[in-house]
């Protein structure tokens, strides 16, 4: 974190005025990262999958949070201390004093816990006050006047289901159908804690999958049938039994631990989004959620987990089965009928739903931390998600080497590559300034650019170098980026003896 | 609109549950070029210029928002009418009435202009109520007890400003440094009636450039200093002269009509930006706004507009002279200096502010209506932008054709091309309805696809057909898309006769 921090990755918010817990900014270059993680997740589940994207507000009016369930459900248990007056989640306070996940057990029940564990306030040891239901939605009003509520969406999920209508018509009334939503997502939490973990504000990307509850297939499940998964069920977790199954998905259908197709067809599309973002398979599982775990709308949910060195496993995606349960609440609530006929025997259906949910800036956490953990010196990015992608280095600072290098610096960013032009220090401090940020390639103009008109590309893994013409250079670093390209093609290998001279050259620089 | 609604760019929030004024939704294809759009602008405005990029939390706490001004100035003034309770927004109410622009105008002095015109309540005739403050920012509370009062962000830049610290170390001390924030801003309008034009949420792209108040020049200003700007000056529109002045950059600047050289460059760049979108040069200008409608913080404000067919001229971009009130305020209300040390000659000063600020959802609207006026058989976008950029189409349903085409499709999407696939009706009425989407170039797979691996593709605006071999599609739509490469030499042009064939042919399917 102290790497992130001082590198321009994230940092808290309002610093300036002392801080406001469950708020972070991303720095320079976390917002690239976070933007790279984004267009991948949009890569992978909706431009691959022709989902439908959309964009709706997240100020929501009360009557849509009501039909939802969450004006009921959304809510944590906490109480204050009587003495110094902080607020607590009960629920993290009980695992953390005893072990136990009291997480969506009755009020009473866990007021009673309290007293007979002796729970007092972790800050000053005063005695806590009522357990009192408190909900985590930011609320707001609309307009002047006070009467008409709002709230900050507690997902993304909700604006989807309000549109469903539009949605099916626009998705040529096929099933499965699946609609995307990418954008902030607001919990009010009591007291965070966790840093990054849990943030009051952040960024998820949301799918919705529409389909005949008659029949819960894919199309395209034979493509990744044969994806192994690693689970852990709930009736071992329930068991106390930490007993991971590692199965094929077409096996997890089979065997009955997934549901059906549908729900096994997003956990490998899932498993195959994280590894592409540079996450390690061995760091990945599949949790499936206790009855008590579940939110009020789920009749089943997959939580994928990826472990970290910080904070042990994280969940950072959820695979929930909605069933029908938000299109007849808003069917109900509306009195609008969001039933479908499907064509072949004309048979009126409810929809069901799978909702593969993605916490963002979860998944950024865990790529900057195994970024941190699999560099050498420095953070080591799968290449094409570096935010930084070249750095273009002019060999001294004399001999018109500089305006040669920012003209080169230029054409790369036109092209659309992250460049950052370093001119200050020697050539080899300069490459460890790049190599800890993680920027895959750099090139250097030196004196043979001017005379030649080819530069120096050296690859931060091995430090190796090749010369390679500048007309060639977009070509060959796009290539080179998206692993299309091994690097001793990219150019002619540079000899130890030259390699050496400049090294030494730049040094005066 | 209508075709906008019916093809899936955009339609009303929560309709479900009869809607919320000033909400809109993005449909399937108006995100897509919604982000195309922002994309576009982080060309322009980050990448190319070298600009910090940060993403802040929409959610502020209140003591920002009372250092910036926003609590004290952010405020209509409104007044509900007695009879029906409809509350109004005063200066759209004078504005329509009366042709008087009341903006900024103290509240007696409004008060009193209401009684003299006469002016009662639009929707019923009834007599409207005092005059009074409204402050537009969404409220909200932070965490359980209510205490901590946080709004929703009216502009990215404060995020930006209580950065600053930081974001001069990342950005190396060197001035004019440009920090760039995209993401939502809220506005909590009294009565929006204004569709897309006026939204209580709304996506921003800011950009807060620091700079030394004693050399307000840019090191790139000779790029841009010949680019031909169309000013409306403050001077004229207080006289009621709509008068325009055509200068270029460096007259603007030499002329004393824009107050400095970084004023000019991001006129400039503005311009270009604009441009870049498809929206035709004499559709632009750049209105100085009057001391009276200049936002609190603003020494000189330039909007940039865009005349549309349906609203007029619409402002999409303000460029404003910021001065050093926010770094100024912010010091003062934590306490901290925010002042910088300048290495030669170790001058402090606080940094002055030129902020290029964007509407996107306002540039969304303008686009898409320039993309209907321009078409004639349906929406014709700049091509990179179009939502949808290829179409594959199976020329007939049978004898492998779908297979085959669907298999071309999916390389297309595996390569980053927004896709469809339609296999619906005949190939006539397929091209038809990619017409009027504005999806610049089909690619049909018929029989001599499966026996000698070429496809046709089509282009829009000239329904011309060239032959091209598969494993130069990608390339070659790449490039098509960038007009880097005359359709004549996309492949070989097809000949009349077998034209004609493959459309009967068609009509069949």
């Amino acid at each position: 974190m102290e790497l992130a921090k001082r590198r321009g990755f994230l940092w808290p918010s309002f610093e300036l005025y002392g801080g406001a817990s469950g708020f972070y900014d991303f720095g320079p270059l976390g917002s690239t990262l976070k933007n790279k993680i984004v267009e991948k997740w949009r890569e992978h589940f909706v431009r691959r999958e022709d989902s439908l994207e959309i964009d709706s507000p997240t100020l929501t009016p009360e009557e849509v949070l009501r039909a939802s369930g969450h004006l009921e459900h959304f809510v944590d248990l906490m109480s204050e201390c009587g003495k110094c007056g902080q607020s607590f989640k009960i629920s993290e306070l009980v695992k953390e004093r005893t072990g136990l996940d009291v997480e969506g057990k009755p009020r009473e029940e866990v007021e009673a816990l309290l007293e007979e564990k002796g729970i007092t306030c972790p800050d000053c040891g005063g005695r806590l006050g009522k357990v009192l239901e408190f909900n985590t939605m930011f609320r707001t009003t609309i307009g002047p006047g006070g009467r008409k509520v709002g709230y900050l969406r507690p997902e993304t999920a909700q604006g989807i289901f309000v549109d469903f209508r539009r949605l099916w018509r626009h998705g040529r009334e096929r099933l499965p159908l699946p609609v995307a939503q990418i954008g902030k997502g607001y919990r009010n939490e009591i007291s965070p804690r966790q840093g990054m973990i849990r943030l009051r504000e952040f960024t998820m990307a949301e799918l919705e999958v529409f389909f005949d509850p008659e029949n819960p297939t894919h199309p395209s499940f034979g493509k990744v049938a044969g994806e192994r998964l690693r689970l852990w069920r709930a009736e071992d977790e329930m068991k106390g039994e930490e007993r991971m199954v590692e199965v094929s998905a077409r096996e997890a259908v089979e065997k009955g631990m997934v549901c059906h197709q549908l729900m096994a067809y997003y956990l490998a599309l899932t498993k195959r989004f994280l590894m592409d973002l540079g996450l390690p398979e061995e760091r990945l599982r599949f949790r499936e959620q206790t009855p008590g775990q579940r939110a009020h709308y789920s009749r089943e949910t997959w939580d994928a987990e990826v472990r970290t060195e910080r904070f042990g496993w994280v969940e950072v995606a959820g695979i929930a089965y909605r069933t029908d349960y938000d299109l007849s609440r808003h069917a109900e609530a509306s009195g609008e009928s969001l039933s479908v006929v499907l064509q072949p025997g004309k048979r009126k259906v409810v929809c069901h739903v799978v909702e593969p949910s993605f916490g963002i800036d979860r998944i950024f956490y865990c790529v900057l931390e195994t970024a941190y953990l699999q560099g050498r010196k420095g953070l080591r990015f799968k290449k094409e998600l570096s935010p930084l992608e070249v750095g273009v280095f002019p060999l001294l600072r004399r001999d018109g080497l500089p305006e040669k290098a920012r003209e080169v610096a230029e054409l790369l960013k036109q092209r659309g590559f992250w460049t950052e032009y370093d001119e200050a220090g020697s050539i080899g401090r300069r490459y460890a300034r790049a190599d800890e940020v993680g920027i895959p390639y750099c090139v250097t103009v030196d004196h043979r650019t001017l005379s030649d008109g080819t530069v120096t590309i050296r690859e931060r893994e091995t430090a190796r170098q090749v010369r390679t013409p500048l007309e060639k250079l977009p070509s060959v670093l796009s290539s080179l980026l998206k692993d299309e390209l091994r690097f001793e093609e990219a150019g002619t290998p540079l000899e130890e003896k030259e390699e050496g001279e400049e090294e030494e050259e730049g040094e005066e620089g």
